[in-house]
């Protein structure tokens, strides 16, 4: 069934699962854009957990947090990258493939399941996307964060030809 | 009357200003290359704020540096960076954006106004390069950058299809 | 002499001293894929440096390792991220440039040799690729990496036009 829906839908059913409000956050925190496109191409802004104007899950990863926190707080930022991208594009049924997604964790010196954290987003990717969703990753384990988050998620998105 | 002058005019006004010598720092301090164009994109390596041969502002920002000193050290990597894209495609003014830059800040555990910092790179280009300024930006805080370095900076930046 | 090889003979040559299983390692562990291509480059998601199923030298850089230990992690990164590349497009002589390398040391708060350390990497691609393994590079000392990985490397590769 849920293969029927277009990508779009599948979003919205999300955003309405997880009581995201998908307009909310589309503004950058700072003397920058949240996203700038270059021919079929869609640089995102690294993006912090935020909704509701409020950074959701915030703390380090393995102190205050546990990992179904850090990968709540991972499709937090994950669902703010397509909402940006629904907002600029008019579709995500438009997207081919997300050619980069960086994950940065704010995690304690011994925290080393990073690549279950990134899943949180990664998930999310796949759910909406299909398989458009793949994409490649990397995933690090930072010191610090802007505003205390747990995550921050950036991406590279790659548009289908017919979406030019 | 700042309008009406090129991003090259503005760009030596500044370096004047800050006593940066744009031709200085142009080499990299390991086995890779300052910057690689592949059709128009060009690819600047990361960057510390490198002056007269000296790391500026050595340190962890929230211990032996404040944020201005921080904010400090941002504006001389991006400078750096402007001054390498002057260097390989002989003017500012055919800088169409920054697609992607990145603001790595050494800081402490604690310290989050990392998005502060970074604003210390931004405004050298929204000051220098004006509307063709606008960026993507992702900003973490990291635990250690090369040589002590307080702040590092890596961009990708999309040219004018004049440019080419 | 070894300019007359090709680069993937140099690669095979490299891969036999090193004893590394070139298409061992071609899998991701996380909800991701390890490479993707669109137009004429190449993204490849950040690679630990993993050998016959496991992590090699794993641990912090400055104290479990030394600068010797995390040049070695650092080549087998870049031996796997050439191994994924030949595996996708068939060889290695279609590379034109590294457009990006960022290389991510897991290191203690006082080891700042991190470029020291990224050469590792950088070596085996001037080796093996020679005039085309030149590329940008940005270095950045990292609190905490996957399974507890003391190096993680990431790439965008771009290919010759008769590549494509």
């Amino acid at each position: 069934m849920i293969e029927q829906m277009s990508c779009d839908e599948r979003f919205l059913t999300l955003a309405k699962e997880l009581n995201y409000d998908i307009y909310g956050e589309n503004t950058a925190g700072g003397h920058y854009v949240p996203l700038i496109r270059h021919h079929d191409e869609v640089y995102v802004s690294g993006l912090v957990p935020r909704m509701n104007g409020k950074i959701q899950y915030p703390g380090r990863v393995g102190k205050e947090l546990n990992l179904a926190d850090a990968q709540a707080a991972a499709s937090i930022s994950a669902m703010r990258g397509l909402s940006l991208i629904v907002d600029a594009i008019g579709s995500l049924d438009k997207i081919k493939s997300l050619i980069r997604v960086t994950v940065y964790v704010r995690c304690t010196e011994d925290f080393v399941d990073l690549s279950d954290v990134a899943n949180g987003a990664s998930d999310v990717f796949s759910h909406v996307l299909g398989d458009a969703g793949k994409h490649t990753r990397t995933t690090v384990g930072v010191y610090q964060l802007p505003k205390n988050a747990a995550v921050e998620v950036d991406m590279i998105v790659a548009l289908r030809p017919s979406a030019l």
